[in-house]
């Protein structure tokens, strides 16, 4: 089973919202092991959408869609999908039923006729009924193909999909397994890693596939492969880690992790460590990222984002005559802010940013994109700058939030390069 | 002019990454006139890259890729564009020593074999050189057809696309104007506020499009349209927003801000109000949203994450015996750290969040799901509770987030409406 995944939006297609919808879908898909095979983003319009269906169907036998399932003019998802599959519209008592409950539950008294239109399916569709808005998710299954159309909104997609698409599929598809390892490899570049493993690279077996993806000065190796057996394929891509290992011994930073976030976790989980963090430039990204884990508050005591420079001082112990002398954006401004932190939160480890993210130069003519990062470890203090002008101010923020992480965990887990 | 983007990436498809670099490009093709006819995110394989490039020359007369431009064998768009165009490789010289001078400038020796492949371009393209790696971007024009392909890296590709691409569009084509109005609207569900402007919507011109677009309880009204004159455009669209309020009056949340943070912004400035966070179970996403605008060190004093219960004792003032009491997510432990917060910082303004983001319940057996948020508005407070078990922890911390800085301008916009 293959899947096209149609996207529905002009909001998506003006660059006003980035679509999430389809990262979600993907995901979970490959969790029961059917791949994606192409992601069409396309208009609210009715020829637009048959046109991706025709093509999605060319391409696979499961075709996806969301959005455009909304009750204003503007949406007309079900109306292209009618006429794709030839069928005619109903009213279906036991969605408008649901929509009457959810509208009590919701205490909104009027069911207005637009929402009325919202019982009405396809006749041949079967329904997941939507929790949590007015538009149900339907399917449609005709000669080997199967269509799934979806509302777009996330808080309502990522429920009906997870709860009752994915159980429908399992329940209804023969699925197979796609599994994929990810190795973390940091202080090498892509082209001479590519060189270092190339042996190894060219004995992979032709069903599993290796990619690699740059993220920040980390590279993620991602060896993947599809199977019938899941327990003979996950051995195969251990065997395959375990290959690969002695061709990047001092450049692996994670066999497991995804996220950096995640990384950090288990560096900080096994190594019984705390942290904390004291933010300017970074807005609270860092401690944002920390929080993303699911038992974070095992080792994230908390953070602060002292953002204005009289908190630096107040909260942080930051001392005025440094801020008076270097200014704020400084190495020694973002040391005191790290031990100050330390301090506050009593953690074994603190992080500190002070930068300019911009648009435009601070009060002290510090430059867009100058940054100084501080991680203590213990009484072990490191301190890094980094001049990231050609970065938009969120692109920025989230960089150097990312970049604290990373170079955290190459501390943690390499300490013998600390001194570099 | 056109435009269809074609995002290259096995790692998109696999749900791996989230794809940005589409709606980048959108919204500043946007800007130029160029509206986005569909996006279609493909595989690293050449027949894929080659299918869509054909689709996408049916589609409109530009097409702009991403990705698969990286040194190594998993990337193969060069190859897919030379196939599809008939053309040649060969080796640039101005390129190569482009390449050179990075990488002195990266302190890196050893330019590799795999590097100097990225020297090597299509004989017919126009290079636009890559400062911050080592793909170039490329463009070929062919019968009114034109194609170029950039790195997929979003900190190579944006500045490459802002600062080379647009600029070099703008020279070549002589382009109309897109224009959006976005029309903020609140506490009114999406059909009620259809029916409420049904007569306006119906006798809005032609050329001019409308959508809904509800992001938690706020509904974005997009008001859109295309002309060669930007002045007309400009006051056709104010004409409409004059013509839309009458009907929505007491709904409406802003009449500029695209995102609820540029709303916030727009507010507290007019207001000239100053603002503090204390975030437990948003982990610094708050504080994250507010940073994101230029400018907010102008608003935002700063924040302080207290996820160890600990903290908010020491930090933020909260009484131990309240903790006991109520538990730490509790409408009283809210409104503790909404005054601990605003004593803190000295701000005007300050919110506070704590809940449990999951995927488990609390060590006091608090549901996974359940917030109090509090906001003080110098001596008023407000605290509200919600309960948001559908969502995973991600999810989660962003809705809270929205939600709170939503409600913070619901009350500063509508103060009538504060008792409610």
């Amino acid at each position: 089973m293959q899947a096209v995944l149609i996207i529905i939006g002009d909001e998506i297609l003006s660059g006003n919202t980035i679509d999430t919808n389809s990262n979600f879908m993907a995901a979970q898909l490959k969790e029961i092991g059917i791949p994606v095979k192409q992601i069409l983003t396309v208009s609210d319009e009715v020829e637009s959408i048959k046109s991706a269906l025709k093509l999605g169907f060319e391409m696979g036998n499961l075709v996806i869609s969301t959005g455009g399932l909304g009750p204003t003019n503007d949406d007309v998802t079900k109306k292209a999908f009618k006429e794709f599959f030839n069928d005619e519209i109903i009213f279906h008592q036991e969605t408008y039923d649901h929509l009457e409950r959810l509208f009590i539950k919701r205490k909104r008294t009027r069911l207005l006729d637009l929402n009325r239109s919202q019982a009405e399916v396809l006749s041949k569709a079967v329904i997941f009924q939507n929790d949590n808005g007015t538009a149900p998710g339907q399917m449609v299954s005709e000669n080997g193909k199967t269509a799934i159309f979806l509302p777009g909104v996330p808080y309502e997609m990522k429920p009906l999909f997870s709860h009752k698409v994915i159980p429908w599929l399992m329940r209804n598809f023969q699925l197979g397994h796609l599994l994929t390892r990810v190795v973390s490899v940091v202080g090498i570049p892509e082209s001479l890693l590519s060189d270092t493993i190339q042996q190894w690279e060219s004995e992979l077996p032709d069903h599993l596939s290796l990619s690699y993806l740059p993220i920040g000065n980390r590279i993620k190796l991602r060896i993947s492969g599809s199977s019938d057996d899941r327990i003979q394929l996950e051995n195969e891509l251990e065997e395959q880690v375990q290959k690969l290992k002695p061709y990047i011994t001092g450049h692996i930073l994670s066999f497991n992790g995804n996220e950096i976030q995640d990384i950090v976790k288990e560096i900080l989980l096994t190594k019984n460590l705390t942290i904390s963090s004291a933010e300017s430039c970074t807005g609270g990204g860092i401690a944002r990222l920390l929080t993303s884990c699911s038992g974070s508050s095992g080792y994230f005591s908390g953070g602060i984002i002292a953002y204005d420079a009289r908190k630096k001082i107040e909260i942080l112990g930051v001392s005025e005559n440094t801020i008076r002398q270097k200014t704020t954006v400084s190495q020694e401004i973002a040391q005191e802010m790290s031990l100050g932190c330390q301090k506050l939160f009593k953690t074994n480890i603190a992080v500190a940013t002070t930068g300019v993210a911009g648009p435009s130069s601070d009060e002290f003519g510090n430059e867009v994109g100058m940054v100084f990062y501080s991680i203590r470890i213990d009484e072990k203090e490191y301190t890094l700058k980094l001049f990231l002008p050609h970065l938009d101010r969120n692109d920025f923020m989230n960089f150097v939030s990312q970049r604290v992480l990373q170079k955290l965990a190459e501390l943690l887990v390499h300490p013998e390069k600390r001194e570099e």
